[in-house]
């Protein structure tokens, strides 16, 4: 099993003090800070301010966020899970674990329903991990089919990512990154071109630290360089995350990917999406009528966080004062540019008929 | 005419101190400094480290770096040229305005070169400003025909415009937003999606900075976030400059263009360039294999400039120390991407046979 980094789970449960940690990712890459969850509104408030983020590590710590509210008071139920459903509108897996706490809580006695809150937040964790690592066991075969075919001309095989689809985006392993550390496990020889991801650079902070701490050779790229890099030929394949997939295939990830996509379209290069088969919403076909596209504040865009040259951290202002701003962090790329789904089960093309096949 | 910000032309020519200013454009948008070139190295630097950039402001300024370097000494017009090409290898405009120096000094008299040279860069930097100008007019043209169509829905003509192609990347007027400051004035009502550009972030700091001065309205946005935009039809159209331009009509802008390109083109939108014919280089055919693509230093993308909440200015880091970096600074737009190209002499298909049409 691989750890998010530094020896730990992005999150994890201590049963000794009874607290959930987590690895504090708004601090990284320039430290490893470790911070403890005691209460619904620590997690509302770590999933918001994305101390945690990533799809499927959102579900597990919301319902972690359940279990520290029925620990303080066993009729909260249904307004913890409204509480948390409004944290983030985008990624599906956050409403995906609150149901299944609704379903799994809805009907237990008082006196039970923190004891099972905590089990059923530990069978998540657990689940999440085992589904990540499934995911990168079917992705590392479709990059070994890749490979194969390669490995006569070059000395390595090139991918591109978005944002961070890594061990920090789930409990453990990733989706997307998974994927990479499965198939560099076989032998693969791997190197990985990591997007920045402006306007919160979970590129360079997140993804370059992480595969930084696995030794996967990655260079780090602004989110303009892709295409260049593609029509390059630098590029074997690009694979990314999903923090909404319609049941017709559409993806919505970290706002940019639609940009690559379209790059990988034009190059007759790959694209494949990562995802466990809980980040595909069956309610919803359109990808862009269906799925609320989260804004988020302006001074995500205005200014930017990073270690000064003394090794303090520092905001810095890099536009004129009171420039308008809008900061959208998703968007949706179209089925027509996926070349396949990769999820735990299989490996799919991003069409209705087989992505229902997912649930027989 | 407008003039590059705070009253200054973003270059001109102090006769009393027979020194060349500019607009340290590095210290944007937080600070209008004014910096003096005094000899031909401080063109170089100037032009190396970006304190002017923009494909006709570089062409320009090296013209006055050969008047600096005769005024010292009037043999060194070959090794002044040869310097001063080495500065930055993908725009055209450097060579172009290298040649007509060399076109118009190689047979001076020695005791007069100087003030030919001194001469010729005046009517270089006079030329600027009127083709600039002059591809302000043929552009708004094109805008008023398409708000012509649009104002019957919507009370704003939405413009996504990539990097700096304003009149801080000429010595006046611009390219790109020359075409938005006469629409303007022709009492279009624009609005500007302006990208920030990493990652030296022209946008943010030039492009926000330069309509903020003008009252133009604009909208900062990440580099990631076009597609998005134009896929909710938010953007009308993408109006960008070019560093240079093939034969055949390949764009080569800052990079990320391509990508914009892409998107536009996949939603139907019109994608226009504004260039100087200057930019034009009718010895090449295919941009991704004939253009030198410039790589910068690597620092630029692990480290970012700021103000900090003090207010000074702040080099912050934003990746794990000694990340691989690549830093290309430019793509390649095929032709067949581009709309049109707004030129000072017409609007022509980006096409080999209208382009040449251009030298009629």
């Amino acid at each position: 099993m691989t750890s998010a980094g530094g020896g730990h789970q992005s999150l994890w449960y201590d049963t000794e003090s009874d607290t959930v940690r987590i690895i504090d990712q708004t601090r990284l890459p320039h430290e490893l800070a470790i911070a403890s969850l005691n209460s619904l509104q620590d997690v509302c408030v770590a999933i918001e301010s994305m101390q945690v983020r990533g799809a499927p590590l959102i579900g597990v710590t919301a319902a972690y966020g359940i279990y520290l509210a029925l620990r303080e008071d066993s009729s909260v139920l249904e307004s913890a899970i409204q509480s948390l459903a409004a944290t983030r509108p985008t990624a599906i897996n956050l409403h995906w674990a609150l149901q299944r706490c609704h379903n799994g809580l809805a009907s237990v006695a008082p006196e039970e329903l923190a004891g099972r809150a905590l089990e059923l937040a530990q069978i998540l964790e657990k689940e999440d991990i085992a589904v990540c690592e499934a995911i990168g066991e079917q992705g590392a075969a479709v990059l070994q089919e890749i490979w194969q075919r390669k490995s006569a001309t070059q000395s390595q095989l090139n991918i591109l990512t978005h944002c961070n689809a890594g061990a920090l985006a789930t409990v453990d392993w990733g989706t997307a990154l998974a994927v990479v550390y499965k198939a560099a496990a076989a032998g693969i020889p791997l190197h990985v071109w990591v997007d920045e991801t402006r306007p919160r650079n979970q590129g360079a902070s997140l993804t370059c630290w992480e595969l930084g701490q696995r030794g996967i050779p990655h260079t780090l790229v602004v989110d303009n360089a892709g295409g260049h890099l593609m029509q390059q030929g630098k590029v074997d394949l690009c694979l990314v995350g999903s923090d909404r997939t319609t049941r017709r295939g559409d993806v919505c990830n970290k706002v940019g990917t639609y940009l690559k996509a379209l790059a990988a379209n034009d190059n007759g290069i790959p694209f494949y999406v990562a995802l466990p088969i809980s980040t595909i919403d069956f309610a919803i076909e359109d990808g862009h009528e269906e799925i609320p596209i989260e804004e988020r504040d302006a001074e995500e865009v205005l200014t930017l966080m990073g270690k000064d040259e003394s090794g303090v951290p520092q905001r810095v202002a890099i536009a004129p004062e009171n420039t308008a701003v809008s900061n959208i962090g998703f968007d949706v790329t179209p089925a027509r540019l996926v070349t396949a789904l990769i999820t735990e089960r299989s490996v799919v093309p991003a069409t209705a008929e087989a992505i229902a096949g997912l649930l027989d």
